[in-house]
């Protein structure tokens, strides 16, 4: 493809200019190169409610919501507000302000099993710190995850390879998603040395469907770990405020130890939390915690009105409503162009794709045409549902997608 | 004390109900036990300027800046008003905004040796990237820093003790702060074997004095790092845009590979970044990193015009002046009160504290008696100037310091 054929010419020198400067030009999950480069827009705009326009001035209804974030839809007027209340008094100061206080105590009346909160930046800054937490109190090294799970970009869950040393994992162990025995199995090698699980609430690979957990699977991972005096810690970073208002796995039947929220808390307002057990705040007060903008009340303003919001208009059940509709809708438009799709993962984090493909190549030629129609999709990392997302907006993606896969077909 | 006689009931209240759902009630360097307890205040109402109110509606003239991000002053309206016409277009996309490239374009035009940028959120993101760059550049493994830096709340670099464990830092390798022949020794024990040093352009340990380069240190240590091919990563998470526009080592006379900027790159707006040498850009592209919020546009349109303006008044200038001044006017005043005070740091992140004594006890009790005139000090941390602060607030500050030395006397 050529540039002066690109539907997104502004994107692409913007990209040139950027790559001079910034190593990758983009890097780490937006990067085009994870996307599908020369067709998808590079750069944004603007956004407002469902829909986003990129720099070529293209609008997009929009099913990635900042992979995760945004959860209420972009620029909600709510929090927003709430935000620029709290911005006219200040937002990074000497001392917490008091509205950090007040959050903590919405999350802890939400997270059944928590009686605390701390708060933080990065997803990567929470779960990391839990493993800590995890390893005070048990006194123990080994830190179990899912193969193939997300937990973050620090050196003991990073997907990428580069700039590693063997110690940065010689304390972790795996097991396949939903492999109860493969658990045991570790728990026989390694007995009395494993501190903690980590898990998400389901799997949700890049490049691959999603899993459900395997019907009590959670119960038989839990009871395990009690038995093994093992910390359950969830990492609802990307689950959390879609599958459940307070913790995912208040939607899966089990109850962890800790649990950790980034994403959607504050609708695209930078801020992190883990929430814990009563007996383990004695441990979590000992490890170290803090950073330059940790303490900041703007995001801790627009968090506390995100939630509040989510539950009065019944966002949790809109978004798994609209979601099972728009996984429901693309199945039915693909097969009646005759091909067969996965739907996979929760319906407020969807993710279809082609069935009996063994590559993503389709799947990329799908959501570059469907960026053509206007609506961004990701060929291979689960989608996210916001409470902005209507019925409409679904019927609008399935009308285009029926002219896509129809397009594919030929 | 009691509770009555407290300056700060509100703070001690709500204290109170944090620590029913908050680990510590407040956790980190805001921590009241590492300020004054029960005499500072704990938690802040608002901020303008260089001045802000506690929730007791007491007004500080504040020399502490948030531990550092604020530069220009509280809610500067310039830096407000650039995040706010970004963030009517919106924070947290699918893609980062084309501001990125325009400030990754400014810094790399300020920072001499730089040729590409990238952000994170924390400053503890970019100096464990950094050192995970320079491992991949070099193959090798090992790094080193000075005993008592501070870099961040990694594992690896922690002043905490709980949670970690012996691997965390089975590569970290130490040496006095100005002690080349410690360096030499390291280099003699470890061939071929060390990555990187990082390294902050001055000593700024907290319970301690801060230390200043030694004459030909940083060109001596440079020479020792480029003939035994290790990179010199440069901390400037807390120096950065108060020792020099575009990096402490300008203001220093050496050159690192890696440059941290955090604090002060946004005025409070979280952002931080790091900045490498033109032939590290392919290590930098491999090692993977982002954050949910790490692409968010309104910080970085709040650090382009932050840095311009700091350019446009020569805050850096003004900075150091105010500092100096502040230093000065400090000793007279102790020592017309017959104590002798040590001043040491940069100007523009002064300290003093009191010469002969052995604690910081006496420390306490000074800044104390200040936060009762309306001064914020830090005992035993460095403070922070701000292009707010006037010549005007010196004056206040000294002459307010007179009469609490002269207290302590009696």
């Amino acid at each position: 493809m050529t540039r002066s054929d690109s539907l997104v010419p502004q994107s692409l020198s913007l990209f040139d200019r950027a790559a001079e400067v910034i190593p990758g030009g983009i890097y780490g999950h937006m990067s085009p190169v994870l996307t599908v480069p020369g067709e998808f827009p590079y750069y944004a705009e603007r956004a407002e409610g469902a829909y986003y326009w990129d720099v070529d001035g293209r609008k997009y209804l929009d099913w990635i919501c900042a992979y995760g974030p945004i959860v209420l839809g972009y620029n909600h007027p709510e929090v927003e507000e709430a935000a620029e209340i709290q911005r006219r008094k200040g937002n990074c100061f000497n001392h917490p302000a008091p509205v950090m206080i007040e959050l903590a105590e919405e999350l802890v009346s939400r997270v059944d099993f928590a009686s605390w909160a701390v708060f933080g930046k990065n997803g990567s800054d929470m779960t990391t710190w839990s493993l800590q937490v995890a390893r005070e109190f048990t006194q123990r090294k080994y830190i179990v995850r899912n193969t193939g799970a997300y937990h973050g970009t620090h050196a003991w869950c990073t997907p990428g390879h580069a700039g590693l040393i063997p110690e940065d994992r010689a304390a972790l162990l795996e097991f396949p998603w939903n492999d109860v025995e493969g658990f045991k199995d570790i728990l026989q090698r390694y007995p009395n040395q494993i501190a903690a699980l980590i898990t998400g609430p389901f799997h949700y690979p890049a490049f691959g469907d999603s899993v459900l957990p395997a019907e009590g699977y959670f119960k038989e991972i839990e009871a395990l770990c009690r038995k093994h005096g093992i910390l359950l810690i969830l990492d609802d970073v990307r689950g959390g405020f879609r599958l459940h208002r307070g913790g995912s796995h208040q939607s899966l039947g089990f109850t962890p130890d800790l649990i950790c929220f980034c994403k959607a808390i504050g609708n695209g307002h930078p801020l992190s939390a883990t929430l814990g057990r009563a007996d383990l705040k004695t441990a979590a007060s000992k490890v170290f915690l803090t950073g330059s903008y940790w303490n900041s009340a703007v995001p801790m303003a627009a968090a506390l009105t995100n939630l509040r919001v989510l539950d009065r208009i019944q966002g949790i059940e809109h978004m798994s409503r609209i979601g099972s509709l728009l996984m429901k809708g693309l199945e039915v438009a693909a097969n009646e162009n005759g091909f067969k799709v996965k739907c996979s993962g929760h319906p407020a984090m969807p993710f279809v794709r082609f069935a009996e493909e063994t590559n993503f190549m389709r799947q990329q030629e799908f959501c570059s045409l469907m960026a053509r129609e206007g609506v961004f999709l990701h060929p291979h990392h689960n989608w996210f549902v916001s409470c902005a997302h209507t019925e409409v907006d679904v019927l609008e993606t399935v009308e285009k997608a029926k002219s896509c896969y129809r397009q594919l077909k030929k």
